[in-house]
């Protein structure tokens, strides 16, 4: 951590604030610049985010720069491999991507069962669908609920496919870990951090989205909030992220997927159907999602978009869907991701 | 509603357009501009959103407005009328600007009774003090949990200031509703649905703070949750939004106050504090938000900034709350709305 | 254009907003709604801009929505097959995806020689290299003027590649129309109108940089500023837009591509470099542009980036340029887009 | 400057940065932290942006933080007491805060002397008025050029007030200047250069509006083109950013002006039209941004707004105008700006 004085601070300013920072436990390590002062701190990083915050309250402190990122369990220096997640043989963060499909939500069991056999047809690995769903109304419709989960279930046994699904609800925990393959963390919990606490602490692997307006740094730490309970398998998944652009539903930042894999060792996949919220734009976004180097994909697929309970408008159809699935895979050849 | 059809669509498609609208039991109104034509959708609003994104999966579809707001108890004509909640005299949303103040976080009886000494006696009516504090990190200071909630009890008993603190558990719901008067649903919760739909069900008032990048819309249908549950007693809480501004912890939207009062029947207040996370920002930004018509403020108040142990550099010192304090009183008569 | 009357309003009010609009010679077309009146506005588009903001003040008028795209020269409806820009052979908007690469700015003689040779050797068919340069500060490099042109076209004669150069001040236009083969607009002088009427003049192609915080609306106005002044050759730049994310130096909004390809006609291009800022993340996110179906790319390359005066940190090095140009070779014949 | 290593970079790595950093002419101090070594780069600030750039090009530095603010002739350093810009007696930056208004454009004699005569009794000491126009469209209308400038000198002549004005283009510097008392530029222009140059040069002073995504930075950094070319009188004028809100034309970041007036000694005024674009919401924040402590305001305020050529929806009529007067001089007084 590094403190940096103000211009015209004294030397007294400066031996107080070197003071409290001894007091606190740490080193000081002084420097001084043409015009600035400037205060190393050594020591292990602890509770420096709170040392920051209270020498801030100081007039004679310009700023403080933390040096160390605060990701443990999620950063490259505590696991320098990737992380690979293997749900019976299916594996992400693997060489080739993996491809999650299925409606937003479930609706029926023929529409789920079609949407399974298409989108395990054209090649993908995981199921997709919700069954309790965040809707920003609350009289819009809600998911059918454990009802919802027995079909994905149904779908599971006959296709082969693994089962994506949310949990919203804490209280919903123990119902969903019974069903699900994964647990899906939505975007606008991202820092409901009872719920992260509680899938920390579940057997399944956690897909956690990235919140509407979360930093890199923010998202990580929510993930730090799952592995610091025991659960060390989590995916991360960059659904974009609110800007002035009126045109979009969200702006997906691909930019993201090569940033993380820097930083982090856990998988990181894209999902252009929220990320872009049209079903035109879906396709290009995706292929630029496995462009990018993204582990998977998740995508919504609907036998009929236009009868979708909802999200119809971001849903590809089955003969979509296909031809996308021969793209991506090509393009996974381009920049040598296929075969596992 | 009204679905703009693409230029070059045919009659044929503007004729099954209408069908779907009509079989989903709404009227049609075919306007036939020069470029475009326009149908409007005549008909009560149920299912309007999801009729919009059905539609859209239309190729001759080119967009879909919605025309009413979707907000039914939050809005101004289910309720012309503002909402003054009466907290034994305590009165939110009427002609005086109520000042809620204290620590970000309980951290000792010490600390939260001389806090609350102070802020009484520099003109506040409420007690603001986390017990359960939200953190990004899981290895940061995570609050006194009921230990906290007992002293803000105490504290009350002392000053007669009433209470408000941050729910984040649907579990401590029974415990948060114990001790407090005004539950707070913080910025990382404004769409934790099963949180909001509890609080829904309380029988405290609830202040529910704007999300990081709510729009003005997510954030009144978010109290929609709590109010079609039952409880009719919400207060927003305008705390900054996220922008590209890289100098302040958010950038205070002062605009939403009026906005919000445009449309809303609800109360609304500002918190400075989060809203720049700087305490010398503090000062200026709070009497802006009662200039701009602010129903109240939260603001964040330490004996000792400097020892606070969390949110120390945007807390301000008591002397400096006392002369905000007069400064606001002089602001409020300014603008007319002194005296209840 | 559609005006949405409040709820209260009455008859009267609608009476007086239909003859206000009628006064300015378009027909109305009334549609009275369960809780809403609408007024369909009908007539040639050509100042409802201004009736709108005529309509909205008055107290009755909720909204005013306009329906018809701003855009006349730049939209698929005034021309709806691509615009291919021939550059003495070298074809921009065609099939094939065009690499404009080089230097951020022209630094010497051997500099920008040794790059086009290294640019051109790996495929690249343009040569960028900025001779004016816009410095966020004053007191930076601010490139070496003509000099710096004079040695673009040296390089040029040696490799046969085409120039394109930034355009800053309407006062260099003839010197930069001397030497460049495509005019540069920079992303800060998007809306400056004088310097687009001058290049709408010129004879020469223009490459215009979306602004930072531009929609994709007020990026196609400000071609439709060229285009209106007789220069029908437009190149559209992405290069990223302000968010607030703070690793990259801009976020790429790569759904522009598809989204600008539906609207216009215009050739899109792609700046990973400036859309990013890192080297590191420039290869992932040109991979992504080209997936997304870009018409090209401009890359910043310099011969030794440790050594550059500006913008070292995101110039690609030789060698992972010429790797990057295999793999965009791959990913454009994986979506059908090689060969002129 | 501070450099960070990465990590795993070895003594051999460190050693290779600190001899590149020593070439540049900067003395080196090193510092190893627990997780990190960090070299600090000693000497006078010069080129420390493009060192910073070449340094990121290495593969062992994690990242480099610059630690002196890049401002010279802005900044308090430079010039700790307040800049107070005095024209002909009226001063801007003093204890009482200067209103401007006036009509978006001129638009005819009558228009403008009569706005003039209004904006004159309420109290307005500087008159606004678009003679050359900024338009989004090329087909908006752009202003009656040298014609509205002899307009405001007329309504100078008989009022008294003094004149501001938009300077789009270099090539009208000379005229503009002939007849305005303060160039405006405008939001679209602030990072123009060659037309900050210019301003930089004249004899008038300048008021900078901040760009629709310009950081604190960005926007002193553009004062210090002006000031660096020998004109010392800037007023920096907020109005509004750019953000995801969706029902204001921008958000007004208020929190900017106690910023500002931390960082820099010049004047900073508050454009409340712009910053909302809605004349509902101009005086609330016109309010707020007083209390904010702004040195003064642009208001947009039209005799007959629905019948304005321009930005009608965010005029205030005069009666309006005149109460917000009354207004902002008790908010004055409260927090103790009145009396020059």
């Amino acid at each position: 951590m590094i403190v940096v004085m103000k211009s015209n601070s004294s030397k007294d300013d400066v031996n107080k604030i070197c003071n409290i920072i001894k007091d606190e436990g740490y080193e000081t390590h002084l420097s001084e610049g043409v015009e600035k002062t400037i205060i190393g701190v050594v020591g292990a990083n602890g509770k420096k985010e709170n040392l920051k915050s209270q020498l801030l309250t100081y007039k004679s402190v310009e700023k403080v720069v933390i040096i160390v990122e605060p990701f443990k369990l999620t950063g490259r220096d505590f696991k320098p491999d990737k992380t690979v997640i293997d749900i019976d043989g299916v594996k992400i963060g693997g060489k080739k991507p993996v491809i999650m499909a299925g409606p937003c939500a479930v609706e029926s069991e023929e529409q789920i069962l079609e949407t399974a056999r298409i989108v395990k047809e054209a090649g993908a690995e995981i199921l997709r669908g919700g069954a309790f769903k965040p809707r920003t109304s609350p009289y819009s419709f809600q998911g059918l609920g454990e009802e919802g989960l027995k079909l994905l279930a149904k779908a599971r046994e006959e296709t082969g496919l693994k089962i994506v699904t949310e949990l919203m609800d804490i209280q919903h925990l123990d119902v969903v870990e019974e069903y699900t393959d994964i647990f899906q963390i939505g975007a606008r919990n991202m820092q409901n951090y009872p719920l992260l606490s509680a899938v920390g602490k579940a057997s399944k692997p956690v897909m956690l989205k990235r919140g509407m307006s979360a930093t890199i740094k923010e998202w990580l730490l929510a993930a730090e909030y799952i592995m610091s309970e025991g659960n060390k398998e989590v995916i991360l998944c960059e659904r974009g992220i609110r800007t002035f652009g009126e045109r979009t539903r969200n702006t997906l930042d691909l930019s993201s997927i090569p940033l993380v894999q820097q930083i982090s060792h856990l998988p990181v996949i894209v999902d252009p159907s929220h990320g872009t919220g049209k079903w035109d734009l879906v396709i290009p976004m995706a292929r630029a999602g496995i462009a990018a180097g993204a582990d998977g994909l998740i995508i919504e697929v609907h036998p009929n978009p236009g009868e979708a309970l909802s999200d119809g408008q971001q849903s590809l159809k089955p003969e979509n869907f296909k031809m996308l699935m021969e793209e991506i895979d090509l393009i996974s050849r381009a920049i040598n991701r296929e075969d596992n």
